[in-house]
C-alpha cells in the first residue's frame, strides 16, 4: 500500500461535504437531520475553495481518499493567545475512513496542519473535538478551552449511542 | 440608585478596551504583558464600533458604567447547532465593576444578549467564559463546547493565585 498526501483541491467538493456529513454522523447525529446542514455547507464552502481561503490535505491509499482535513484562517480579535494577530487558524473536517483509524493518519494531518499554521506565522489554532479525536489533540499538544455554547433553537437530537459509528 | 441600560457607542471605544484588560488580568494574567494587546484590540475595534459590527450594552448606575458586554455576528461554516446559517452570535468583553459583582449585573447584560441574538434570528451564540463567568452562564442554559486550542508561539504565562482579581 502506497500512502500519498495531496492538498484539497476544488473538485473535492463532494467528497469533503460527505466527510463533514459522516464526521457529525459519527457524533450522534442522525444522518438524514444533517442534509439541510450538508446542503448549505456545500454553497458555503464551494466559493471558498475556488479561492483557497479554505484548504486542507488528503491522504491517498492506492489512489483512495482515506483521510482528510480542513483549514481556514479566521478573523478574530486580538486575544491573549494571540496578543497582536486579529485572526487565529482554525480546523474543521478531520475524517479519518473507519476501517483507517488508529493507523496514525489523523496524526500525520495534524502535522501538516501545525506546519501550515506555522509557515502562516499564527500564533494560536483552534478545533472543535468529536470525542473520539480528542485523545490525539491531547498528545498533539492541544488543550480545551473555555468555549461555552447557548442554543436558540433546539438543537439537533445526538444519540450518545451512536457516537463513534458511522 | 438608579441604574440604567444603553447601547455601546463609538465614544466607549477606550472604556471597552480598559474593561477587557481588566478581564483578563482578573483572569490571571500580568496586566503590563496584555498592553500590546489592548493597544491591538483598539485598533481592531475602533472602526467596528464605527460600524456597529461590534455592539452591547452598558449599564451605568448613578451615570458611572459599572457593567457591559459586546456582542458580534460572526461568520462560521453551516453546523449542526445552525443548519443552514452561515453565522453563529459571539459574546465578549462581559465586565462587572468588582464591587459590583453578584448583583444580577451579568445577567441583566445577559438578557440583553439573548434578546437581540432572537432579534437577529440567530440559531447559536458561544463565549469564553472566565472562571468567574461561568457558574451565571450555565445557569442562563449555556453549555461547554469540545474546542481545543494549540499555542505556536508561547502564551501568556497565567497566575492562578491572580484569578478573580482585578
Amino acid at each position: 500500500m502506497s500512502d500519498r498526501i495531496r492538498s484539497i483541491a476544488s473538485g473535492d467538493l463532494d467528497l469533503i461535504c460527505e466527510h463533514r456529513e459522516r464526521m457529525f454522523a459519527a457524533s450522534g447525529h442522525d444522518r438524514d437531520s444533517l442534509t439541510p446542514m450538508t446542503d448549505a455547507f456545500r454553497d458555503w464552502l464551494r466559493p471558498r475553495l475556488a479561492d483557497k481561503t479554505y484548504f486542507g490535505w488528503f491522504i491517498e491509499r492506492d489512489g483512495c481518499a482515506v483521510a482528510a482535513v480542513g483549514m481556514m484562517v479566521i478573523a478574530w480579535p486580538p486575544h491573549p493567545s494571540h496578543l497582536t494577530q486579529d485572526r487565529r487558524g482554525y480546523v474543521l473536517n478531520m475524517y479519518v475512513e473507519t476501517d483507517q483509524r488508529r493507523r496514525g493518519l489523523g496524526r500525520r494531518l495534524m502535522e501538516m496542519v501545525r506546519a501550515e499554521a506555522q509557515a502562516l506565522e499564527l500564533d494560536y489554532v483552534t478545533l472543535h473535538a468529536t470525542r473520539q479525536g480528542k485523545p490525539l489533540y491531547e498528545r498533539l499538544g492541544w488543550t480545551p478551552t473555555a468555549e461555552m455554547g447557548l442554543h436558540l433553537t433546539p438543537p439537533l437530537p445526538v444519540d450518545e449511542s451512536k457516537t463513534g459509528k458511522d
